[in-house]
C-alpha cells in the first residue's frame, strides 16, 4: 500500500526563549516516521510554528511528545505576545499531502483530539473540516476572547469543547485541532509605488469583498523597491488555482496600467499547485498528474 | 543516502508476438529494484518499448535478465518492421531521473554495455553523451545499414564496438548503449487546417533550420479535427524549456493569425519540467524547486 502523507502543523505559544522551543523540535525531530521540514520562531508573535509530516500514526505520536514537553515549559498566565491564542499548544491543523483524503484527516482529528483531551486535560475544540456544528467551523470564532476570555465563554453551551473538561486547563487553556486544505501564501508584485493600486486589487479579488471564494488578499507597501504588493493566503488551491488568481490580478492591473513586476512564493506548496498553472499555461489537452514520471514511482512505492 | 533513481528505456526488436514480448516484460518486473513504468509494443515497427528505473545496480541485472530472455526468443535474420534496427536489443538508453548525473548514466552505460559483451557475445556501441568518439554519438550514424549492413560496416575501424566481438551476433546483431537527457515529446495544436503552416512553424523552431537546438519539430496533419501540429522531441529541457518553444510556436503563429489551440504530452515528462514552466508564467521571484513541499520529503528519505 502506498505510503500516507499527512501534514501537521502546530502553533505554539513560545517564540521568545530558544532553549524552550529548541527542545520541543529536537523531541519531533526523534519520533519514528515524522519528518520535519520546517520551523519559524517569531519575537513579536511570541509564537512558533512547526511543521512536520508523516503518516497518521506517527503524527499522533508526535503530538502526544509535543504535548509531554509543552505542558511542564509554558505556561499562558504569563505568556504575552502580538498573535491572537488560546492554548499552550494553541492549534493543531492536519492537512492531506499525499495518499490521505480530506476525510483521514477529519478522521485523524478526531482521534488526536480524543487523545489530548484524555492523556492531557486539555479541552479540544474542532475546527474547519472536522468542526462539529457550522458555528465553530472558523479558528478566529473559536479563539475569539483568546486564553483570558476561555472560562466565561466555555459556560455557552456553544461553547462546550468536542473533547476534554468543560474548563481551560489551568497553564495550557484549550486546542483547535483540525483539517483543512494546505493554504499557499502567494504575492504578486506591481511595478508602481501607488499602495491603492495593491488595495484595490486586493479589494477586487478576495472572497470578502466579492471576489475569488477562497482568497485572501490585502495590499501591502514593500520597504525595498518601488513596487507594491497583493499579499494574498489561497485556501483552497484546487478549486480556486494559482493561475486563475494570477490572471485576475493581471487583469484588474490592467486598470491602471500598473504591471505584474514578480510574484513571491512563501514557504512550501504542493506541487499539484504549480504543476496545474503549467498544464494551464502550456494548454495541456491530455493533462493528468499521471504524465509526471516521478507521480508514477510514488504510487508504486 | 537519497535513492538514486535512473531510467533505462531498452527497445526490442519484436512487436508481434505478444507471447514472446509478453514472457519479456513479465521477467523485467521480477527483477528486485526495478520499477517498470510502461511498455508499448507497435506492430508496424515490429518493435517494443520497456521503461523502468531503479537504481544502476538494478538496472544493470535488469539488462542482463533482458539479454537472457531476448537471445533464444528474437532472430532478426527473420526480422521485419518499418523501424531501423541493428539488434535483437536494439538500444538500451540510461537517463538520469533523481539523485544521478548525467555522468553516473555514463558510468553505467560503460559497466553494462562491457556487461552484455561478455556475457553474451554481442558487441556494444556506446553512443549520445556515453560515445567514445564524436562521429559514433549520433544513434541513427551508428545504425546505418542496419542489422544487414552491420558485416560490412564493422570492417571499417571507424565502426569497431566498443566491447566485444569485431563481427555482429549471428542471429541478435549488436546494440546501442549510451546515457541521454530524458527526452520530451511535445506536440502543439493549431487551428488552421493548412498543414503548411504546420510546416513552417516546425521548421522555424526547430534546431536543424535554424531554430532551438535541442528542438526536433514536424508539421503533420491531424487526422479526426479541423488542425494541424508541431510534432517536437525536446531533447533537453533544461536548456531549452518547454515555455520557451511554446512561446516560440506562438510567435510564429501570430503571423498566420492562426491560434494555438492546445497542446500534447506524449508518454512521461520530469516534474522539474512542468514546474519551470509554471515558474515562468507566474513570474515567482524567489522559484526553487525546494519550494516544493514533495521535494522536500525526497530529499529526506
Amino acid at each position: 500500500m502506498p505510503k500516507q502523507l499527512i501534514e501537521c502543523i502546530p502553533n505554539i505559544s513560545e517564540g521568545r526563549r530558544a532553549e524552550v522551543y529548541d527542545e520541543i523540535v529536537a523531541a519531533i525531530k526523534a519520533v519514528p516516521g515524522v519528518t520535519l521540514l520546517d520551523h519559524t520562531h517569531d519575537t513579536d508573535h511570541n509564537r512558533s510554528v512547526l511543521t512536520f509530516v508523516g503518516p497518521g500514526e506517527a503524527l499522533k505520536q508526535a503530538v502526544r511528545v509535543l504535548y509531554t514537553k509543552v505542558l511542564p515549559l509554558i505556561d499562558l498566565t504569563r505568556h504575552s505576545g502580538a498573535h491572537p491564542r488560546m492554548g499552550a499548544v494553541d492549534v493543531v491543523p492536519f492537512v492531506p499531502i499525499r495518499n490521505a483524503t480530506m476525510q483521514d484527516c477529519v478522521t485523524l482529528a478526531l482521534e488526536v483530539g480524543k487523545m489530548i483531551a484524555e492523556e492531557f486535560k486539555v479541552p479540544v475544540f474542532l475546527y474547519e473540516e472536522a468542526a462539529s456544528a457550522p458555528h465553530r467551523g472558523n479558528l478566529s470564532d473559536i479563539r475569539k476572547g483568546e486564553f483570558e476570555g476561555l472560562p466565561e465563554k466555555m459556560k455557552d453551551p456553544r461553547w462546550h469543547p468536542d473533547y476534554g473538561p468543560a474548563q481551560p486547563h489551568p497553564t495550557a487553556g484549550a486546542t483547535a485541532v483540525g483539517a483543512r486544505m494546505p493554504l499557499i501564501a502567494y504575492n504578486i508584485n506591481l511595478g508602481t509605488s501607488d499602495i491603492n493600486v495593491a488595495k484595490q486589487i486586493a479589494k477586487a479579488v478576495r472572497g470578502s469583498s466579492g471576489g475569488l471564494v477562497y482568497v485572501k488578499a490585502m495590499g501591502v507597501p514593500l520597504a525595498n523597491r518601488p513596487a507594491v504588493q497583493v499579499s494574498m493566503n489561497l485556501v483552497n488551491y484546487k478549486k480556486t488555482p494559482m493561475y486563475r488568481v494570477f490572471e485576475m490580478v493581471r487583469a484588474e492591473a490592467q486598470r491602471y496600467g500598473v504591471p505584474i513586476v514578480g510574484s513571491e512564493i512563501v514557504g512550501l506548496l504542493p506541487q499539484e499547485a504549480l504543476l496545474e498553472a503549467a498544464a494551464y499555461y502550456l494548454q495541456v489537452e491530455n493533462w493528468s498528474p499521471r504524465l509526471v514520471l516521478e507521480n508514477n514511482l510514488e504510487a508504486e512505492s
